[in-house]
């Protein structure tokens, strides 16, 4: 059966929530409220395995009032690994859960290296090698080592149907020492931004949009037109969205004309939407800030 | 009991060992010898733990013929994470094992996040919050994402007397892609060059080193004496001699006049010196290969 390429996959996901939205799944232990570590039994002394099994819960809860809501979910690498081994079983938990809810995974890890390890990273999260590496539809990237860092990734999410967001401009305040740096006529954003447009290409599905997409902060309104113009045929992941600042003038000049192209992520805003209050007070509050959210989001799109 | 600084504890474990040099653990199913798959009873077949259970087996047999020789080991995230959980426990009792052993640990792992989640990295890899994150005294970094995504890796380098080594050149050939791009009268590496620098300095020990380093390729000599002259007081950990042709002149250009300031890395030159044999034989030959590689790396200082 040949596979279906990601952007396509996407895009019907997209299509059928009506909500080009992702929800980040960033969660911390330190954020969650004293009334829900309570009720889970978890403290500060617990071991790691019970702080994981705390994590999964929470997310569990987040995924079932947010499943119908958004096509897809994006959790943060950083946050599970933080728990070593421990960890990377609750991020899998997780990521089996989202699958049966029948949600899209985006791991944002950033991953990249020279060829022989980028090729085993891509093994390990984008192939059929193992039951695991089926749970994720899609990762973040880095291309600061360059094409050959990024390309065993580029040819796994051909073969699997997969995808990939390389990072181009990033959310943070200081993404501008490296990344718009002046090289020539150009940055070094927009470098990078060429490389990702080439690989959108060389992955483009039936939608004519390309599997290898790019990051593209949602807090920078000059670069996201420019970075947009770019890379025309890549979709872009947005964060930055709520908690971080980003405005709606920019969130628009992320998509295209036709109204794809872009899938706007919030974290923090959506996942805490509240800082004291039990788990079923959170569930009704989380679904409200995203219900919220997505109707932003859309909203943009009229 | 105050900590001490990572450049003072590598720069004792180096003259303890008359060795400025680390061997690569990227150990991979693919490149271990039949005889020895055969000898660990492991095939394509096996489940995900049994693999795992075979990789440490190996790196256990590396690790007994290399401890005495050289005063660091540098595992491959990647090689890990291909078998999610499971490789990341194989990755924890590899690094326990080396540590029973009296070796460093650095642990190439190339992250870089935003704020909040560069922290959690940090926080799992660089602090003293599990038992597990103990186990490494040093990780690789990316700064593409800017400043404020490397500080708090370089704040626990500070706080708990570990270290960090940023990628400014890697060895592979298409680094130069981003990594040299023109920047004025400079290029991308250098400025990420003088971050390091100034993140050495903030986190320098009795030695005057810094405990942030960074990581450039044995690959590039011209690139290699820029970059020293660029980052005087920063550890340099150098990969891509042997298997990846790295050469001698560009090592020698890594090091300061003190004969200090770089430590050499080789990988897979060291760990399968054989395509065919049994795990005695080959546990010789990496014996072999260590001591032919330290003494390359020692007569470059001479």
């Amino acid at each position: 059966m040949p596979v279906e390429n990601f952007a396509d996959r996407l895009i019907r996901a997209i299509q059928s929530k009506n909500a080009p939205c992702v929800v980040g799944l960033d969660t911390s232990l330190d954020l969650i409220s004293p009334e829900i570590l309570k009720e889970y039994g978890v403290s500060a002394a617990s071991s790691r395995k019970e702080k994981c099994n705390a994590i999964v819960r929470y997310n569990r809860m987040v995924l079932d009032q947010v499943a119908d809501l958004v096509p897809a979910v994006k959790p943060n690498s950083a946050f599970y690994e933080r728990y070593g081994a421990d960890g990377i079983f609750a991020l899998e938990e997780t990521c089996e859960y989202a699958k049966s809810k029948g949600l899209l995974t985006i791991l944002d890890v950033k991953r990249g290296d020279i060829g022989p390890s980028s090729e085993a990273y891509a093994r390990g999260l984008l192939s059929e090698e193992t039951e695991e590496a089926k749970l994720f539809d899609s990762i973040t990237l880095s291309a600061y080592l360059g094409e050959d860092s990024v390309e065993p990734f580029v040819n796994l999410c051909r073969d699997y149907g997969r995808g990939g967001f390389v990072m181009v401009k990033t959310s943070n305040r200081g993404s501008a020492v490296i990344q718009d740096l002046p090289v020539g006529n150009s940055t070094v954003c927009e470098k990078v931004a060429e490389l990702v447009s080439k690989w959108s290409e060389a992955t483009a599905g039936s939608s004519g949009y390309g599997a290898v997409g790019a990051v593209v902060g949602a807090t920078w309104p000059d670069h996201a037109k420019k970075l947009r113009a770019l890379m025309p045929k890549s979709y872009l992941l947005v964060p930055g969205f709520g908690a971080q600042g980003g405005d709606i003038e920019t969130v628009k000049a992320c998509f295209n004309r036709d109204k794809l192209g872009a899938i706007i992520n919030s974290s923090r805003g959506i996942t805490y939407p509240q800082k004291t209050g039990s788990s079923d007070a959170m569930a009704k509050q989380i679904r409200v800030a995203c219900e919220k959210f997505v109707a932003d989001v859309v909203a943009v799109l009229k």
